[in-house]
């Protein structure tokens, strides 16, 4: 997935603001299920962060254009572990380690088997 | 309202970025509600913005303390219009004149009696 | 130009943020700078948003895919107003008039002419 | 630090969104240099993000409350690690553990003494 840096993902400091790299992780999972047609949040339920681990390489700059890319790490029945980086000319500059859990109502439940052709496209 | 700039609100450019005014005008009309414990989204409806009218006077950079304010222009049964401005020491960096609407389940109805005292308080 | 709106667009109302609007308007303004290699700041100078008039037609939702269109309504020396605005499947959501005024280290100064081909690309 | 959960900080989940407990704790970071008349930036350098652990315990929603608390987990000759969590009501919600590297120009430098007592602040 290619991300372009705009205004509003810089700071002050003229570069990416550190909590922006995280919305660019949540739409290449969102875009998996978007350009299927599909939502993240169906009757079968909903995936919810649970934790991360993050590690701030190099810094991007307006007008840069990024890619995002995602692997599975980690697969349970009722979440999964993902390996999400931010690169830029195929330089890493962000990469995270991503725990999302299986939400029904709030509750953990198992996930659906027709959710593993997204999951693993990730 | 007082409000400071954060560097989430700036961008490359070094000041606030355009639409983060917009953001700091809805947080003085929602704190309204939340400072009486109360949502802007109840039972009886929820304002949406229809209209804005904006001009840009001054840029406004990072950590300066911003004032919001503002004061009701027009009361009509159904829709409301708001002046409201952002200052830094009393001089005016940014004004907008915003029309809101109250709706219910997405169609138009008159404000309810009891949320005069909160309109009346922008 | 095409937006996916994305979780970070929404808000509890489960629509698009009002002033996330602005920010769709803003991307298509400067990808016209990027997706030739440049950069809306130059050593020439930059556009600033001096005044805007902004009118919400319709909601958006999580997951659509939204198409923004500029249109330039009037070119002077040192600013010019476009339309823009931002459609689903060909109905119109919102509709912006913003006035840019183009800046030198803080003063206006004449758009530069190889500026022209950008602008008549809006 | 109190933070108040506006339409802003929400998404279509109807809660707060994931990255947006980053800005919180940049908020009390920067806030601990703005009270004080300060900058986070100055002739000495700068402290940026290299690495961050967050758990994700409980949704936050609209219109709630929140303190952000920060605690100094251990101090280098160029870098600090702290703990930062996001609470409502005393109940924790959220907790990250961020390493910040202290840059002059781009490259690590020594933090100053001038900048211990924020940083125990922190």
């Amino acid at each position: 997935m290619k991300i372009r840096v705009y205004y509003e993902d810089t700071d002050a400091a003229g570069i990416v603001y550190y909590a922006n790299y995280l919305k660019f992780c949540e739409r290449a999972r969102s875009e998996a299920f978007f350009s299927r047609g599909l939502s993240p949040q169906s009757d079968d339920g909903y995936f919810v962060v649970k934790r991360l681990e993050a590690e701030y390489l190099k810094p991007a700059g307006l007008g840069e254009l990024l890619d995002v890319n995602s692997e599975l790490l980690e697969k349970k029945a009722a979440s999964i572990t993902l390996l999400q980086s931010v690169s830029r000319d195929g330089e890493k500059l962000f990469e995270m380690r991503v725990k999302l859990a299986f939400l029904k109502e709030g509750r953990p439940v198992r996930i659906p088997a027709s959710l593993y052709s997204i999951i693993s496209e990730w």
